[in-house]
């Protein structure tokens, strides 16, 4: 058995919505034991959500993109995480990101690529979506990776979107896959 | 009169179109001189395109993005400017840039990002979009900056579309605003 | 008279430092209004602040990089200004920014980038440090632009150094200049 | 026996240094069978190093940074890898980059976020330096990893310093046990 822990921040639950599709992904392989973090509106988890992030084989951090980042409460968890740093006890855990906005694009690249920046800082492995784009004259919305993205998962949903309709069945579904992808490359890396 | 100058690289004519798009923007302004150099296959453009770029108040750059980042024929022609780079030949200059993708996202924000890079180099004023994103669940494809993009300009093609049919009216349309936006940055600069 | 306002971050006292010597920079010019304005350790500003920024021709933003990116308590500044994003309150000024951090490198160019990102979000135009780096064999550390950065002003205080002996000398100099600077592009935009 | 490929351009020899380094540290490990290729001046490689680059468990890549960014020659090879792309023919492998520049800093970080976003798109697991950066006031240049990078593996060669002086000792060592590094993930994930 592998663990794999998915950690995120939401403001709205939009992005909740979206680490619940990644858990469900995770989780629907047999050989791998899955939890879920949600980190608080102060940007806090609690001392056994540490302990059980010490303790992962793959970390999948979330978050939404807000002003072109990640959000502070976000931040604050990456902060916080400098305690690890400094022996660099995550080294070669596997890592994975996504994050949702109301945009299209809304510089979700942005929030990806400092995920990876800080999984590069901690020494862990960073694995994207492996996934071909939809991007032909017949896709449509609901396509898997219709947003077009690879360092990391992408959901998006609009502005006045509640969060009993979005992010929308193909970025769930796409988050659903993705899931299962760091499920299969954490077995792949411990086995 | 202020001199803007739109210089790009196109594959296959999608980015060209946007380039002519965004030239139209720039030439709608009657106190502005506007010009537009196509970086050829090789990567390369003549003696007096170098000179118009020297002589211009404004430079925008476009580029497709490919495998994640503006062409090799872009970079080849950015890689060229390092004369200037020498003696900041080209610092105070206003610099904008444009990129087109078949996806969604599919890493345009990498390309715009470097470009913002290059400029930095050449102590350029970098200016973006300066434009709402449309992202409400009544948002349309041919709404203005539905690709939502702020440090610059963004144009989607399909994979499979034809250059007679795209980018399509609502990126053509922002990429018109674009040009506008950036004439009148430039006049006001340059006041 | 124009207003330049330097608004920022500080952990520990390092990038203070280098904000007051942007800040010292700025206010050398005759011609320009400077005001300074730390953001506290709960990530928060004042009412008064938040009007002197409203108020401002151009704003440099300054945050330690931590884990790879601004801290969060700029972070939460940063999410605090989406008020104004959603009416492009702030869009037209002039934005630069700098950042410090232990290493060398440490990720600086990230934090830089992601300040251009929010300041393109708000449709600002960016500037940066436009002056070449010093990287000759017969460089010294106190040389201007020594750490060789474009996109914004970056110091590098080492992680056992107290705040009254870093930044260097060089450091604080480059940030003198860069406050110049900044003051220069906003009178020149501003006439 | 597990494949690593280290595929680099370089100008002017230092980054050829710099590779040779990588190679050796990828050598050193018995269970490992290294190869080098150099992309040549018209940014091209041989049908069998395509084929060596398909084989590979691991491919490290490598540039110069010029301008901001890998070099043109580069990103034509990286270009030139669409055909892969298209099957996601190399995804699972193991990615990782190195880069060197005259300047401390010098967009350094722009360039190895470009190779991330290259193996990203090619469904490739990124592995960055895992090193600790050398940042304390005793520390000197010919530390391990003192310029302090994460993402992948940084040099700096002055300007004016021929490639029998550069990269300096300390770039050099730190580049052999960044090749060890990949080597042991390498044998990690393929075990």
């Amino acid at each position: 058995m592998v663990n794999v822990v998915v950690v995120y921040h939401s403001g709205y639950g939009h992005t909740k919505n979206q680490a619940e599709a990644v858990f469900e992904g995770v989780s629907s392989d047999a050989d791998v034991r899955a939890s879920c973090i949600a980190i608080n509106h102060e940007g806090n988890i609690s001392d056994s959500d540490w302990q059980a992030l010490d303790n992962a084989n793959a970390i999948i951090f979330g978050s939404p993109t807000y002003m072109g980042m990640a959000s502070w409460q976000f931040k604050k968890f990456a902060d916080d995480t400098s305690k690890r740093w400094f022996s660099l006890a995550w080294k070669d855990k596997i890592a994975a990101g996504f994050t949702n906005s109301a945009s299209m694009n809304g510089d979700k690249h942005s929030t990806l690529h400092y995920m990876i920046t800080l999984a590069m800082q901690h020494g862990m492995l960073w694995t994207g979506t492996a996934m071909m784009p939809s991007n032909q004259k017949a896709s449509v919305r609901d396509d898997i990776n219709y947003l077009g993205s690879f360092a990391g998962l992408m959901a998006q949903s609009p502005a006045d979107a509640g969060t009993d309709e979005s992010p929308t069945k193909g970025d769930i579904d796409t988050a659903k896959l993705f899931g299962q992808r760091i499920s299969e490359v954490t077995k792949q890396w411990c086995s």
